[in-house]
């Protein structure tokens, strides 16, 4: 399936706006949509109706939606040139606003590029060891997304010892064969707070203010390495971004982040 | 002055209205507002109407604005918490919108902090050679902005030859003595474009599609680091950050943007 498919996300009469059921398999095992998941569900609405591709998309969490209810995506082109459109996305479950979306989207004749950021040297997935959870995860996002730990520790190593910053992990959506598009990157990008708990080296995670994804380019790819850098923990929030490389090192997109840092209880 | 004096941003009897006036000051050498000048008045005007400081927030950029045109900053609390707030600033000329401004602002007693980040090893701001121009600077916002480069290419070495992607430059607001506070950091992160330049070693910059920050630890500094780090450059659209570092070595903020790719003329 497609990421539109896995997600859920529907068209409707008027092509500016769409709709999605919150599902458990889109939200966290605290039990509210996955952050990522409305970024990507905002990226495909934005996508279809301006027919063109994300180069930029920032998305701001306002409140939280649960599975059961169904999340509004309201479509706004607010510029439209020759190149490229700038707009929102609106989403809302009722009257009460969820997420928005800003985003930048199309394609520019440019002859001149180039990939600064490498990818780390790092095992192959079949080589790593798959993340551990705190608890069950069945019918979760996470029970969606294959994880295995490159670069990280598990929960008895997480004893208040903080770590270099620098999380390593690859990453694939089992549901989606069909290529990994920006929706896909969105909801791999959302792993800054599982970042924060392994940079401080505490128990601990975070929930996303902002999700915040950088389009550089799609080659296909079953796996996506996810190189996650803290960049510092400060006044309680906690910040940094997730480089995303293809399996050949290409740099598909570059996701950042601003959380509220948690301690998990028990 | 501080920094709402240096960018000239007013209050109105309306404590969610804000204006600013236009000036060759606070915009580029082309004759449009400089972006880093517009989020940081927006960042002005969310901290003066929440009473709360940043911790995250994006600028979306619609379009220009010319000296002589005046700014209205209309600011929308979206949530207020005990702690946080959510909100927006829509930034205007007349009924043209030139930007949008998406923030979270607070704070939390939280005990657990820490820097992934170190600032690099590079000489003091007295040592490095100011930053060269193509073309008379006078009255515009980089004629207010001290800056010297600690690693970059002059013109006559921007031959085409990529570069690792990284430029290192000391800036200062000589005008804001008053210390840095977060809208002084929105004009000192305005900086991938001109990263651009230098990691694909050609005479050009870019325009922003978007200006993030997400801010650290505000302390006393006069010179500020930029680390400024093009991640790629793919489809006439450019990504990157900059890590903005105080003297002592404290990571104060980190910017990040896209931008659309232009090579100068002439």
């Amino acid at each position: 399936m497609d990421t539109r498919t896995f997600l859920g996300v529907q068209q409707s009469h008027n092509p500016f706006r769409w709709s999605m059921e919150v599902t458990p398999g889109i939200s966290t095992t605290g039990g509210f949509l996955f952050g990522g998941s409305g970024l990507g569900a905002a990226i495909t609405a934005l996508e279809g109706t301006s027919g063109r591709q994300t180069i930029w998309a920032t998305a701001q969490y306002l409140s939280y939606a649960k599975p059961g209810e169904i999340l509004d995506i309201d479509v706004t082109l607010a510029v439209e040139g020759h190149q490229m459109t700038q707009a929102r996305a609106v989403c809302h479950v009722g009257n009460r606003e969820i997420l928005t979306v800003n985003a930048a989207l199309g394609h520019r004749p440019f002859e001149v590029t180039g990939q600064f950021e490498q990818m780390p040297d790092v095992p192959p997935p079949s080589e790593c060891t798959a993340r551990a959870f705190r608890g069950p995860v069945d019918g979760t996002i996470n029970d969606r997304l294959e994880q295995r730990l490159a670069k990280g520790r598990d929960f008895d190593h997480l004893d208040g010892t903080p770590g270099d910053g620098q999380t390593l992990m690859w990453a694939r959506i089992p549901d989606v064969i069909e290529g990994v598009d920006a929706a896909a990157l969105a909801v791999l990008g959302d792993f800054v707070p599982m970042g924060v708990g392994q940079a401080l080296g505490v128990r601990g995670g975070g929930n996303s203010l902002d999700n915040t994804l950088r389009l550089v380019h799609l080659v296909p790819t079953e796996w996506v390495l996810l190189d996650i850098r803290v960049h510092a923990v400060e006044r309680g929030f906690g910040h940094g971004l997730v480089h995303m490389f293809a399996e050949d090192g290409t740099l598909l997109a570059t996701a950042s982040q601003s959380c509220i840092v948690r301690f998990w209880k028990g």
